[in-house]
């Protein structure tokens, strides 16, 4: 399977994990969902910053720069 | 492998494939730079839509809605 984990970057914090195993990554009005290969979503008022997917990571980022 | 293949999204076309097997997006000033796991690089001006990561698919957009 090709699913990635999704992780929160902020200032001045260690990344933190939001989703293991995300499939999609779907804009919404004001922010971003995740849904994983098991079903779970989640609503993020963020976007994608980066990603590394040999590494199996997706950057979410919540405030433009 | 876990990389995804880069597809643009325009309107009224069909999706354009960009780049196969991306390992990596990084956000630029202006822009996103795609990097394959061959190391090829590529530029462009603008941002990661959406993903659909168990189909390896990147989805690109050169405009702000």
């Amino acid at each position: 399977m090709c699913e990635a984990n999704a992780y929160l970057i902020e200032e001045n914090k260690e990344n933190s994990l939001i989703m293991e195993a995300v499939d999609r990554v779907i804009p919404e009005e004001e922010g971003i969902r995740l849904v994983s290969i098991f079903g779970d979503q989640k609503f993020l008022k963020g976007y994608i910053h980066s990603l590394s997917l040999v590494d199996h990571k997706i950057f979410i980022k919540t405030e433009r720069e």
